[in-house]
């Protein structure tokens, strides 16, 4: 059985854990998911490696290492899926980290440093609200007062479903690694975008993860009578909102070098009517860059044009923050390293940042960390339709296991 | 006794019809509504009149004229109000009606013509989604096939309410009536706009009835990550949405000449969230004006900047009529002693164009038509906070009065 084909029924495993009809639904701390994670981890002691469970969930497999008390390099991604989602998000990064082991057990390597692969608990935020849990637990940043009470849709807080899944919400700090016990962390992941397809890459070397910023804009007029009022006595809130959406997408695109995106997800009109000029819209607003001045430019340009659209229009405007995450930028020596190994490798690649967040961002807080992408196609992502060519995952899995290779060697330096 | 505290005695019994706690909820075909309609009845009786009730449920009184067969002037509105309006709508119109009538009497004025007031039945479409349908069944272009399911929000049927009201949809055509049998018909309505308030008019003089034509348009572009897709490379739908409704702001404000206008009263994005670009949105326009030229080229510019949009932004844009009826221009003949009347009287008027829909723009295909606004505080209508002085309302039944006294002369001509 050629690597390929391995590689192939172990993706196919794991995504036989599965509670929904439509893509994959295989959510943080339920059943489906808790089990794919077990299964995980028989595989892990299938090569060897000791396994163990942390206070959040997050599942390790360690590979012991030639020379003792070394810090080990760490891999992984993590399992759970959002609502409707895909095969490939997190997945890819999980199965990939097996397949590196697989391949130094089949060819007999010994690395000085230990191995670790990690599946982390908890990526998406579509039970609870909120991400990456498993690897803020491992980095030590999880605020267990923060979390604790919020609710799926179901009305089971955070706290319950741990409970479920014999964890305890107020052990979890014990989780948390130090520094000095790490040497790194690589993750490989989908990009989520249509960035490498388009331009034809096979991978991505992430720079920097772009966390974003959020605001709520309440964009209010005088709602009124769509045939007795006529244009000039007029307070249309959705006109007023439509000029705030072209204006921040015109200022992105005036910041497209730096990586910098702007979007309007949300919009909705209060007791919206045909015979109803809107009254009352709200409208929310995701920015993200990992270059801190771009971001920052295009806040001031939305900010100027909310005080003219009010001014212009007679409308009140309240912009409310609702987060804003410091961007990550990810080790340089790795970054040069990963590229040495693709024109070593004769892989094309491209430098870019992510526009979505990751465990490796959390991670960062803790060592080294690296970030490898693969091209989606399409750029889909959290869709039944995601997907990634398996001969590419491979692609991403030789640099993967090369870079693994380089770092746990006991000279290797970061 | 004075005139002014009379008619805030009648304004204010007929308001004690209501089911409900916020505003005034007194539906077509209710018992409230019927309730209501039996006591503009009985005070109809108190003034001498012959009352009847017609198959679609219009209550009428009759005050016989001095001269035998010649046919009657009529004048009415409606009872029913929308859920949760005002006191305001329709009531204005039918209570100044019967007002009209006890001044006459009080005076001793006998007419050559009959005299006819009317409360029409199911004016509002709030119930059924179908507007006027007591004037429409007076008109005879009440069509029977396309309403008689229609529900109301629990399920009734259309049929069923007017069963319970002991009349049958089999027949309403017997509500119709043949043109050589009525003089004219008039109407006194609040503006539910706020022009006559803007510009400081007591009276405004209907010159036509601003029809809409209504769209609903499906922008449909690519669901992408917020965080993923670069600026160059989304089809956002939302942002199409944006400038298909700026671009019809624009245009009608071109033809505000002609009191056209124009508005997206619906915007909705499927399956929104804040980090998806919109794959998807559906806007719902009105667009009405009394010129029907001005309104074509509303519609012009708008499919033109439909096929822009859809150009530039790479979307798939589909845009269905959902209704468009044709705009009704009132008796110039009418419109003109109504101006006569307002300038002996020392009555400040705007000649103005309707852009809601009224009893009058059925009335018009039967009989020679005048429609008088009085004015809406703040344009507000169909809310509990729906508001009109009642000195105002003295000074439209003052023309009313006049106008009525005017025609039911048998040497009067239209």
């Amino acid at each position: 059985m050629d690597s390929k084909q391995r590689y192939h029924i172990l993706f196919n495993k794991i995504n036989q854990y599965n509670s929904g009809t439509k893509g994959i639904t295989r959510v943080a701390y339920t059943n489906e998911e808790q089990a794919c994670t077990q299964a995980f981890m028989r595989m892990c002691k299938d090569e060897g490696l000791d396994i163990r469970i942390d206070q959040c969930g997050n599942a390790i497999g360690r590979r012991e290492g030639r020379i003792k008390g070394l810090p080990p390099v760490l891999m992984g991604s993590h399992l759970d899926t959002v609502y409707q989602g895909g095969k490939y998000d997190g997945v890819v990064g999980v199965t990939a980290a097996l397949e590196v082991v697989k391949r130094l057990n089949e060819k007999g390597i010994e690395t000085d440093h230990p191995i670790e692969i990690i599946s982390f608990a908890c990526e998406e935020s579509s039970r609870f609200g909120v991400s990456t849990l498993g690897s803020k637990a491992m980095a030590g940043i999880f605020d267990k007062e923060k979390v604790r009470y919020l609710q799926d849709r179901d009305g089971v807080t955070l706290e319950e479903a741990l409970s479920l899944c014999a964890l305890e919400i107020d052990s979890i700090e014990h989780a948390s690694r130090k520094s000095e016990n790490i040497k790194a962390f690589f993750e490989l992941h989908v990009e989520q975008g249509p960035v490498l397809q388009n331009e034809n890459k096979k991978v991505g070397i992430v720079t920097g993860i772009a966390a974003p910023v959020r605001f709520s804009i309440r964009i209010i007029g005088t709602p009124s009578h769509s045939g007795t009022t006529p244009m000039n006595m007029r307070n249309d809130a959705l006109l007023g909102a439509s000029e705030i959406a072209l204006g921040l997408e015109k200022v992105a695109k005036n910041e497209q070098n730096y990586g910098t995106v702007a979007t309007v997800g949300v919009l909705d009109i209060q007791a919206s009517a045909m015979n109803v000029v809107p009254g009352e819209v709200e409208i929310k607003v995701d920015i993200r860059g990992t270059s801190l001045e771009s971001r920052q430019r295009v806040l001031d340009h939305l900010n100027r044009t909310i005080e003219l659209v009010a001014e212009n229009r007679h409308l009140e405007i309240f912009s409310e923050e609702i987060i804003s995450e410091e961007p990550v930028l990810l080790s340089t020596e790795i970054i040069s390293e990963m590229e040495k190994i693709c024109k070593e490798q004769e892989i094309s690649y491209k430098m870019m940042p992510s526009g979505a967040g990751h465990d490796a961002m959390n991670m960062k807080k803790l060592c080294p960390t690296g970030l490898i992408f693969v091209p989606s196609v399409n750029g889909l992502s959290h869709h039944p339709d995601e997907y990634t060519d398996h001969n590419d995952i491979l692609i991403g899995i030789e640099v993967l296991e090369k870079v693994i290779i380089h770092y746990s060697k006991m000279d290797s330096e970061i």
